[in-house]
């Protein structure tokens, strides 16, 4: 029995979209009302303050309405202006991808990059600050999805705030999934969406700017307006009284407020308590089998992606094919430099139970060992339990 | 017995958003694929296909992952050159405004304007490109929502052909209610979305493209790509062997798929014919009664919306909140230069319904009444009943 | 235009089903729990004890796992016993359909009954039961759905209790929309359902017991019990830690929690004023048209159901299929000695709206005048609206 | 981390209900239509026609308002006669069960019973008719779900038709999920019902009468009618053109024809593949790691349902517990004399897939564990895994 590619697979642990809460999904279907009507305009306003309970901010964050891509677009497009210099710290494909938009926008792009199975060295990020003073403006991916590693912002945050510069962190896959907050690691703007560890479908971002961080998108002179890419536009459209600039995707707010009330009804605590469990659970499944994990070192393998390096000689691709097909289970190729180089395993809201992470962890072994690697997937379904099990107390 | 602000209104009679098709509610619900997944990228390429047979393209129509403003936007930034004349058409606030982001992107920008309760003269753009053969492109505002007036895109881009410039159509709040297409106005580039009459929520655009607009574009140096705001990311992400520029907003996705599918089981014929029903049934209430439509005349007055004038020293605000207060019927004011001077009552989708009609001129009347507007109510009522029944037969 | 017979219509204005709300709507398709998981013990007692709340009574009511047709047979079966004298009172075909039922299980059926457009006489039960002092148990259906009418239960209740019999109520189409409660008029056994005014679908009855009623239901050795028919095998099924008889319908409990809730939120007095005022207007619609509501006084019409009297010469079931096939509506026949007689229009949960009684009334004065018959259609819809108006102050 | 008994479970993985497909889910919450609407009435024929097509009848099945003890009850009601001899088979609790409503209308109640881990030896019935000529009823349940085992029903169908005995089956947890049909096993009457392998949610019977029992019903004075145990009153309620005895659960048959529609979509042959499958990696698993089926014979335990027999000493109870707090995960208990000594997995729509299996087995391996039994679960795991991974070839 193999699954067919025309149909959906039986389980979706990809490192996004995955399938959403059945209460955000449920909420998706509400009545549509019109968007100046008082009763949506005084419930958008709640829905920003959960958001701003959630992100743990003084003010809301800005509700954009496109997928993350739109809030780390205009983010670049806003703070950054045509005379700053910007360092974008890259330890993987999405981190290295900002510091194109970011080029687009300053008078000079600088780059620390690492291999992308690395974390960038805080250090290495005051190094380079104390010898480019001129730096206005630092980008950092927290976890860098297509490689599942994550960077140390906190430490980060703290170094470039010293050095007077302002932070812009993409937290899209991370938020919600880890310990990670627009006040500790000290960002001018955080951008992250309610698509991967909330467990909305994809559709919105998240965007919190620090006072610090408005105080310059209004001095730029070129920073959008009356445009998607406009952060000005939104900045105070969570009012109840204020009117939108365009309008709202009202289902996907709709759901947005089921999973912030999921999020604050479980605890934040509790939910990444989750999220790490399943991830231990999955490398220990993983490693149980005689694989290896991506991240060079465990401790910067993200909580909310398990990235499973292949082994030698086997391309990533067919083994994704061959986890669907024989297992039903959707997995994640890497994306440019580690496409075919690895697979991920997501753990994003829904998808965050230890349940999911043994099921992961038998497909990806299976289909290595359909296609002839040595993998011994009993050994590591063993494994992965015992650790479930101790973890469990 | 008064309905609350803080509750919903008991029908949403706007210009949009209006309530989704239950169809539609219902799929938004859908499981979340990954956008990866092969069902995923099949079931896409099958949507794209249906909005092209919807729109009665060649090939499947741009769907972006923004309402339709993104759309608009995206269309003025990919086709206007930084050395184009553009000459916009302006008859209410949307078409005006569409101006300011045609200006921001051409050389110049040129406009014939006419009151805001009329519509476009297609002999004024002929003479107006016959002394301006230097104009690159036209646009045009089919249905200018906030008038609930049309022009005559049909003859204004027979025109625009002839005079070898190329046509960007705003038809957003038309499409789907009203017979328009892409191919029938010759337009380089067409602008919908389903959120209006085809009864889905906001935050899709549907972007038709003929060829010579593709070859512009692609001409076009400053043309965005790798953005939100670009056209050309998304020319061949339908095919489901291309990948996606970004995520797309999967749930919408689903929730479109349904949407086109009711519009081709019910029939474009049907839905048109539907929507104009609604319309004419709405008038004769509101004519009925004593007050006046907002158009100038009744044939450029869209099927879609209907535009009440507000009464000599009556301002719409609190009719608007008694519609809702007393009748619990949300219905739309106006925008900018119409706010204060009319209210709309939207037919579209799900709400093109006679009975609908019938309400909304009870609720509109009854609010008028109450706050003092000579109206007789019942004669309304009668009215626009009578023509319900003629008009059946 | 005319509606299709193949297709949904546009609104379902009928005595029941109609549409339920959409959050019961959106809450029928939760998750679907084990119904032994605890949490689903917890969950089925909670929803129990909303029931009580609203309800009114000191224990929660039985959730039977069918319509309340089930809730009328087993009451039936349950407390008459093999040699009870039942009185029945009949002003309609359901309080005479009862009887039958009654008959079934009693050794003798005594009646009351009155024209089915009349209510009981509270006197003329006194006198029977003075001059019948072997009667046990009497029954009366608080309002007589095909007919539209309401007996005056409590003053009925008062005078059974003072004879010391045992009184079934059937308040299935007016709980929950008119203020009746099981201790207002002292039902022993008091069966509603959540599918009419509740604003859920039909498949469970909600039946509540008194002390006396239990006493006697254990006493009768003829009470079903291991079978669909029983009352005593659901009496502590409620409690959390209790054993369910067979499986209980989990979905349609997922949708009565949400009816409870919106019934509990909204309030009681609020909710009954509502269903009010959507009949008061409907009966000022019908009226002033020129046709006669089928009770014989308003007093006595229900404020969950108008039943309009066709005029003479005119069949109802020709009026029912024009007001479907020319405006989309959907409204009821009556049933047996009332078929063909009148037309119902429902007034029951999410359709207890002013604004759909005008729809209502549009429709059936367009459809007989459609069929010939001299109504004024126009001057019902102005005196509906008038009324409306008035009410709103 | 242990999951709270407050909350609902991860994974719902018992003998049923189980969790509905999502498809069936969304269905639930389909605009709720006057039973007597015309649209209504043919989408219920549809259904109907769409039922009978999936159990492969003559005519359409009966589509009873209530879960399948609904269709059980009724069945004894109506076809046993006063003076009617009926064999009972007896192999587990429900087929004993299902002896006590014989009883109470038949003359006198014979039964074969064996140990409740065995099967029905078909040539026991034959050897027993042959002996006791004046049986006319014979009934066995398929499927005896509290303890795992099938019985070979058409062979015993055919002993019965020989003998010129009816047969009444219970096939309620098996249709759907193997090789089962009226025809098949010779039936007179056949019931099964939605809310098992159908994946909907429990509240509706499917019961297939053959002629020679429609004749028997007929023939039976006692066959209910008006009553909810009643099959007569449904016998052509699925014609479009007949009223309803009562009010049909339309949300529920909304529920029922996507599952229908699911169920011929992905083909018999293909459904009844996957619970087999599944059944099979479970006991893989289950016997890997140390454990035994309930079930005297491997060739009688149920592709539906694994129930595994507790190790010496330890009580069912707490284990159930267990899997639920320490892994999320809802399992089932036994009942009445199976309770305490197994535990049941179920196989069952939505849940019939391999990778549930393999959780299923990780999470009762595990609570076993925690509480001191000797088993190796990752063994199991293994054996389960190595199982799956042959079978897909």
């Amino acid at each position: 029995m193999r699954y067919a590619e025309t149909k959906p697979p039986v389980l979706t642990l990809t490192a996004g979209p995955v399938d959403a809460y059945p209460e955000v999904l449920r909420a998706l279907g509400t009545t549509v009302l019109y968007d100046y009507d008082p009763a949506f305009q005084a419930f958008f306003e709640d829905v920003a303050r959960k958001a701003q309970a959630v992100l743990g901010t003084d003010t809301p964050p800005l509700i954009l309405q496109g997928e993350p891509v739109l809030g780390l677009e205009a983010a670049a497009a806003s703070l950054i202006a045509k005379d700053d210099v910007v360092l974008n710290l890259a330890s993987g494909v999405y981190g290295k991808g900002f510091g194109y938009w970011a080029a687009r926008y300053a008078k000079e792009l600088r780059e620390i990059e690492v291999p992308y199975n690395e974390a960038i060295d805080p250090e290495s990020v005051r190094s380079f600050l104390a010898e480019n003073p001129d730096v206005k403006v630092v980008s950092v991916c927290h976890h860098d999805t297509p490689s599942g590693t994550i960077n140390d912002i906190n430490a980060i945050g703290g170094i470039v705030a010293d050095a007077g510069a302002l932070l812009i962190v993409d937290a899209v896959s991370s938020f919600g999934g880890i310990d990670v907050s627009p006040a500790d690691c000290k960002a001018a703007i955080f951008v992250t969406g309610p698509n991967k560890c909330l467990g909305c479908p994809p559709s919105l971002s998240l965007v919190a700017v620090s006072d610090a961080g408005w105080e310059k998108i209004e001095a730029n002179p070129d920073a959008p307006f009356a445009s998607m890419l406009s952060l000005k536009d939104w900045r105070h459209a969570w009012k109840k009284t204020e009117a939108f600039p365009f309008t709202p995707s009202v289902a996907e707010i709709n759901g947005l407020n089921a999973a912030l009330d999921l999020y604050l009804a479980e605890g934040d605590r509790a939910v990444w308590a989750r999220h790490a469990l399943t991830a231990a659970v999955c490398r220990a499944g993983i490693t149980g089998m005689g694989l290896e994990i991506w991240a060079a070192r465990e401790e910067i393998a993200s909580p909310t992606t398990t990235s499973v390096k292949m082994p030698e000689g086997i391309d990533a691709a067919p083994v994704l094919a061959e986890t669907r097909a024989r297992y039903g289970v959707s997995l994640s190729a890497g994306r440019a430099e580690t496409l075919g180089k690895l697979v991920r395993v997501g753990h994003m809201g829904p998808t965050a139970q230890p349940a999911y992470a043994l099921v992961a962890a038998a497909a990806l072994g299976g289909a290595l060992k359909a296609l002839g690697a040595d993998v011994d997937v009993g050994a590591g379904l063993a494994a992965a339990q015992a650790y479930w099990d101790q973890a469990i107390g």
